[in-house]
Order: C-alpha cells, then structure tokens, then sequence
C-alpha cells in the first residue's frame, strides 16, 4: 500500500486511525494540525503546521513520499479573511473560501481537488481503518422492541429523504413523528431541542422513546466526511429521552467504538445499523 | 348562509373574523374559549365556555340554531390528565387525547369529527373571512432581487417536500442552502436558531440575506389548522436577519394584514405571495 499521509483535525478519529496504521504495518505519517490535533499524535511520525499553511503541508508530504492523503478530525470552518497563510495558502484559500459559499460539502471538495491537484489520492477514514464503522444489526444496548423498530425504520427513511434533498444528516423520530430534522445547526443542537418538547412526544430516561437517525447525504463525499457518532452522541441522544441511535451500516463511523458501545449499554440505548 | 358558530381561541385571527362576520351581516355567535379568547370578542353576541366542556358548547350551539363551526385561534395541548370537564368532555376528551399521539393534525381531526358528529358543518377561517388569506406576488416590502427570487423558490420547493414528508410547515433557505428546517419545535423557535448560526451564511439588519418559507403539509386539514403568519412572524424573521417570507398565494392566514405588511415595509422584509 502507497504511503498515507494523515492531516489530522481534532477529536478521536485521527488517533484511532494512526494507532491503526501502526498496527497494521502501514508506512504513513500525521500533518497534526497546529491546536486541533490530539496530542497523543505527536508520538507518530508527522509534521505540526498551521492549518494555512499549505505549501508547508506539500513539502512535508513531498518530502516523506506519501502518495495518498486522508483528512480526518474536526477542524471549525475558519474566518478567512483573518486566517495565516503561506504562499500555497495564498493561492488555494480563496478558491476554499469560496467554494464554502455553497456548504460544507462544497468547501471539503474544493480542499480535496486542491490535494488532488498536488498529485495526492483522497483516502476516506473507513478506507484508512475499516474498523471504524458501522456493522450491520443491533451493535449496542438492548434489543429494540417493535415499536422501537418502527422508529429506527421511519428515522433512516425520513433521513435519507432529508439528504436527497441536500438539507442534513440526522433526524429524531418518536412514535413515527418527526420530532426535529437537522439543516446547518449540527446533531448537538438537534439533541438538545428535542428536551424543549412536549413531554407527551418524547421519552425519558425511565420510559426511553424515538431514534436519532445519523445518515450521509447522497451529495456528500464519504471519503472527506463521512457521518460519526460516538460517546458524546451517546450521552446526548440519552440527555433527549432518546431510545436508540440508527446508522447506515457501512457508511457512519464509530469513534471510540469500544467505549461508545459500552456506554450506550449502560444507558439503556440501543445502536442499530440499518442496511443501505 | 348558515348561522356560524366562531369556536375562539387566543389572539387576533378570531377577532378579524367576528369583525369580518358583523360587517358582511352573517348570522353568528362566539363560543369565547375561557382564559384564551381576545376581551375584544366580549362585544360580541357569545357565550363564555371553558375548553373541556364540550356538553355547554354544544347546548350554546344548538340555542344559537347554528348549523357550522368555525375553530380559530391559538390553543395550548392541554394537560388531558388534569382537563376540567363536564359530561361533554367526559365522552368526547378520550378520543381527542387518543389522536394527539399521532400529532397535532391527527387531534384536530379528531375535534372537528366530534363537531361533525353533532350535525356541525365544519368551516374555515379562510371561508368565514377570505380576508385574511395571502395574495398572488409581493405583497409588502421591497422588490425581491433575483437572488431573492431563488431563494423564494428553493424555499417554497424545499416547505413542500418537507410537508409531504408530514415533518412541517416551515424551512428558512439562504443562498439556496437550507439553514433550518421546521419540525415540532414550531416557527419561533426556529427563526431563534437562524441567528446562532455561521455569520457566512445569514444576513443581518444591513445585508439581508435568506427567506422564510411556511406552506401548509397536504396531510393539514385547511379548515382546521392553516398555516399563519403575523406581525410576530415579520419581527422573528427581520431578527435572523431575513431578507423575506414566502407562503402559497390563497393558503395562507395573513392575521392583522395591514400591520403586518406595514411592518415587513418598515423593517425592509418583503411578503411573497408564491402560485401553488
């Protein structure tokens, strides 16, 4: 396998991937973003550069031979017209910004046809480690009953047509009615609102009801940002009354999936991957 | 026509409407919802009901010689548990509250078909006063630009998809990327989180930027519920810095018309009236 260079956002997700790249043998090295990256990365091989300093991220993957990059971790969409930046970010930034006019998927693919343009492959975090997703069926808590499994169904419905139509990635559903579709606000906020409703749509914590549905949008590039839940997901989704969390198998990665699964047992929640 | 029964309940819509009914000389009395129903309704030939007491209701009905119902204004869910009731409510409450799991629409339906079972014809605000209903193309404000005009469209096609999907009546669209989408959390709070967002995508007071969109589910029952904007609704979305709102010309309920289009003028927000 080529080389791969891992440019490294924040959060978990980056360091389960270079603890997976060591494991298995695999030549790479971490562009640790400067103030993002988890400082567990700085005992991998890699480079620390300032996330607009592009040029100096070149050189770095020149210069180790890496042939593939994959981008991974939270990075907050930056001010630009404020944002440092070396002569390679002088020529790609404006491009980026953009692009960033159009949504996030649109901002990401206009980083990864800059790194394409550099002659790099754009490698997914699933491609980096497969042991990130999804599988199929009850992966976590208690068996759904079958009303629990009319939500999960409704939920992946209800939230594949949300990402046909380019809105968003997740939806709460609770006794088959929408109780609140994610657009720009993120998964966080969505959570929080559904403890704002009516007591007599959601659940609690004795009497748990509705699924979180975390599903990609058809537009969106899985490679450059696939949908990821894990024990912040959890504990949030359990703080909503939530019964469950619905994922497409395959295609929605697990950070910390140990830990996660675990926690979502002792919470009473289920994790449900649903076939495509 | 028919001697109208107007079932009130809060703010102004019941209000324009028993205006509307003695000015035209329609035949009609109020049933004035106790602790909900405007004092300016106390003018008028009525009688003063508490919400759960169906059986006073419809003795007050059948005095009148009322032959339809008209049901308008703001009404809280109750608290089934601890509703008052009289022998009316007694038998009609449990179906009502039975239907409410299935959401708003499905408790309305309910009411209007214990209406009906009582010999009433069920009327709509929009039949009792077509006053109220939005008209064909810019109604206040200023000209929409072309940029506006897409955002118009987008968001009135994204309210569609969302309504027949039964998840809501409203969507706020920016620069042709959704930004929030309206589910149980109703329009208030939804126009609350526009502002929470990104600067990149919003407007604000001095750029205004992204439009309003409220169109009714084909599920909704127009009679019972039709989608309704107002001079709150003109405020709400001047604060998220909206540049306008958009609703289906003929279905949708413009309460306090002149105020309301007046203050979208002054607060330089236009009103669109969009061809179904």
């Amino acid at each position: 396998m080529t080389k791969l260079g891992l440019i490294a956002g924040g959060g978990l997700a980056p360091v389960e991937i270079a603890r997976y790249l060591k494991a298995s043998g695999r030549d790479y090295c971490i562009i640790r973003l400067a103030g993002l990256a988890d400082e567990e990365l700085s005992a991998h091989p890699g480079h620390d550069i300032d996330i607009g300093h592009f040029q100096q991220i070149f050189v770095a993957l020149a210069q180790e031979g890496c042939k593939a990059v994959c981008m991974v971790g939270y990075v907050k969409r930056p001010d630009f017209d404020t944002l440092k930046r070396d002569e390679g970010g002088a020529a790609h930034l404006p491009s980026i910004q953009q692009a960033g006019r159009g949504g996030d998927d649109s901002l990401l693919r206009q980083v990864a046809r800059v790194f394409e343009s550099q002659g790099y492959a754009i490698e997914g975090a699933h491609e980096a480690n497969p042991e990130l997703l999804l599988d199929n069926g009850v992966q976590a808590g208690p068996e759904p009953s079958a009303a629990a499994l009319d939500d999960v169904n409704e939920a992946f419905r209800i939230a594949n047509a949300i990402g046909a139509l380019d809105i968003g990635q997740a939806v709460v559903v609770a006794g088959k009615i929408t109780l609140a579709v994610e657009a720009q606000e993120g998964t966080d906020a969505l959570l929080q609102r559904i403890q704002t409703l009516s007591p007599v749509l959601i659940g609690r914590e004795s009497a748990r009801k509705g699924v979180l549905a975390k599903v990609a949008k058809p537009i969106q590039d899985l490679r450059l940002d696939m949908p990821t839940i894990g024990v912040q997901t959890v504990e949030a989704a359990a703080a909503a009354g939530l019964e469950g969390i619905v994922g497409q198998a395959g295609a929605l990665l697990v950070v910390d999936k140990a830990r996660t699964y675990a926690r979502a047992a002792q919470l009473g929640l289920f994790i449900y991957g649903h076939a495509p």
